[in-house]
């Protein structure tokens, strides 16, 4: 059976050896370098220099309170863009932080546009613009790129967060090239590694701007004062303590990160079109079988997973278990507006880039064999 | 090499096994009932019928968050009860969320005793006094039935707060009979599970105030108003998603609670027994070398842990590397007045219970020779 969800997904052998470290202190000299080098290859996926990664105990919506305690102050206007269902969730976490949110959203199956963006932008003065990369409910995939340079062109002092819990290690991120502030991810999608990190990587120029707040942080266990000390402790090779860290995920991320940036034979770059391709495969297919995806336009869909509409007639009871049956685990909708009328497939990691899996054919025949399985048993019981 | 910290613990080897499960969907109907067992047992471990478990990825720190953010409002008064390092942590806490804190401090190597804390509650209303059972940094047990106690007798409004962070699985805890509110844990003390998961326990009491709160929940990731349907789902074995659960560690603590609750050969009361006389064989050990523990009596003295200072002219550079090359890693002192005079043994889980490991007789053995050792080279120095 493997897991074809958009996470957690499949990881390899090594990672899972890995979380199975015989127990070890957190301030051990054996551990503390492996911590440090998990500090260090976070920034080379990102593609930054200078960025600080804080890597917490924690599921990836952890990331979301790190942004809103960390550089929201009450009644900072915060602009957040929706791309599906992500974006509601974000607002609700900011706004219990005591920012003032404006939602801009797109149309389902689409991203907000820089056209849109612009608009928005010089109608109101915000501190922060929220994107979500991909959105884990519609697999649309948003252009950070050309969105972070609308806010500065327009806004050059907003920041710009990214919430890549969806894209990090499927789809291409420059944080540097493309000036984004706050780029926050988890362990179990595109890096590989079993659930249970909060993965934020924030950019000089946004501790700047926690570091010049006025406000207070209203939560202990997200503060970056805590985190801070700790993550340039461990970098430089030294023990500290405010929270037990995860050490068994950490052994697993630690071996992860090296196959995603210090493998020769698989260079990060090359990941990237290995992702693609794996998607195109599997995009493809769908589009065989006469399947509309969920995502709209070519361009705004997601390299790491497919969100995809049932044909009429056909629901999640027809396909999910005829999918188990042939050993792939799919996943049903999300989004609240459309629940029960698409299904998701996750082809992230291993299962996109080490074709000797062969995880990619197997979800590709499985869903045609699934589906010619549906229409023979509603032909028979037509007749 | 074997951990003799106070946390990582050594865990068992099938719960090692555990944490390495390939990858598992977290709705999927095989991790659904494994993740409604934890919540089963885990209320087991605590002796309660009806309080509400939260089963959260995090460090144990978040449970401090957990209580803040969910059971305290703006200027509500609370009490600390101070037995070591971990009280003022707790309350910077409670603060970060607008609690008003008066901290009532027992002298170093002691714990608050009855009396004292009726004079506190006398002197002023209270919504909630917290104390920390075991603390990981002196080695102190407070009497948690004793002072909740006097709580009930005095104040019986006053929600009572354990952070038993090192004690859970390690000492007694009566939740129900005691009249506890919360008891909140991590999973890799007595719990006997890698390091990842924050364990809070509520009592019906404690829910009832938290539905009863005026001002909003000012933190998104840890409010009761997200979790308890997730729990109370997953309970009901069926899926709900507000953010991912750590599946894999999820798979390692459903493990170590069948081990611990659900032994024929080794009840939750004998468990208990088992730390006890450990702890009993650690300390004699101790005593007989001359050393002085940092819990001055003997009914406020850990079983789980101990904390002890070092003879004169010996430091932690002495001891912990001697102790290092005999197999045995221990923890130096954390506690801020006194850190660098005294070390910290962990003797809870598989080290305390499964005496074929023989983890307690190589701690005494190791600290003997390592003695011995220091003392022989010190003597050579002098002459």
């Amino acid at each position: 059976m493997s897991s074809s969800i958009p996470g957690p997904i499949e990881v390899t052998d090594e990672v899972l050896y890995a979380n199975a470290h015989p127990s070890m202190a957190h301030t051990s000299p054996e551990f503390i370098p492996v911590f440090g080098d998990c500090i260090r290859m976070t920034r080379d996926v990102l593609f930054t220099k200078d960025a600080q990664p804080f890597i917490i105990s924690g599921s990836g919506t952890l990331g979301w309170d790190q942004v809103a305690a960390n550089l929201v102050e009450p009644n900072d206007n915060v602009l957040v863009l929706h791309s599906g269902y992500f974006g509601d969730s974000f607002a609700e976490c900011l706004e219990s932080y005591g920012a003032n949110v404006t939602e801009l959203q797109a149309s389902l199956g689409h991203g907000v546009s820089p056209s849109q963006l612009e608009r928005a932008l010089r109608e109101k003065q915000y501190k922060m613009v929220t994107l979500t990369h991909v959105d884990t409910s519609t697999g649309v995939l948003s252009d950070a790129k050309a969105l972070a340079g609308v806010v500065h062109d327009v806004s050059p002092d907003a920041l710009v967060v990214v919430d890549a819990v969806c894209s990090v290690a499927s789809e291409e991120i420059r944080m540097d090239d493309w000036g984004l502030d706050v780029v926050l991810t988890a362990s179990q999608k595109g890096l590989g590694t079993p659930p249970g990190l909060s993965i934020l990587v924030a950019s000089q120029r946004a501790l700047g701007v926690f570091r010049k707040r006025i406000a207070p942080v209203s939560s202990y266990y997200v503060s970056w004062k805590k985190w801070l000390p700790i993550m340039e402790a461990y970098e430089a090779n030294r023990p500290a303590y405010f929270a037990t860290p995860p050490v068994n995920l950490i052994y697993a991320y630690n071996i992860s990160l090296k196959q995603i940036v210090r493998s020769p034979a698989l260079p990060l770059t090359e990941r990237f079109k290995r992702h693609n391709q794996a998607s195109q495969t599997v995009k493809d297919a769908l589009e065989c079988l006469g399947l509309v995806q969920v995502a709209q336009c070519k361009e705004e869909r997601a390299n790491g997973m497919t969100a995809v509409y049932f044909p009429e007639g056909v629901t999640a009871a027809d396909l999910l278990p005829r999918m188990a049956s042939r050993g792939v685990v799919i996943a049903g909708g999300l989004h609240k507006d459309i629940k029960d009328k698409y299904f998701r497939i996750g082809h992230m990691g291993v299962t996109a880039v080490d074709e000797k899996r062969g995880d990619i054919e197997k979800i590709v025949n499985s869903l045609r064999d699934s589906f010619a399985d549906i229409k023979a048993q509603k032909n028979h019981v037509k007749h």
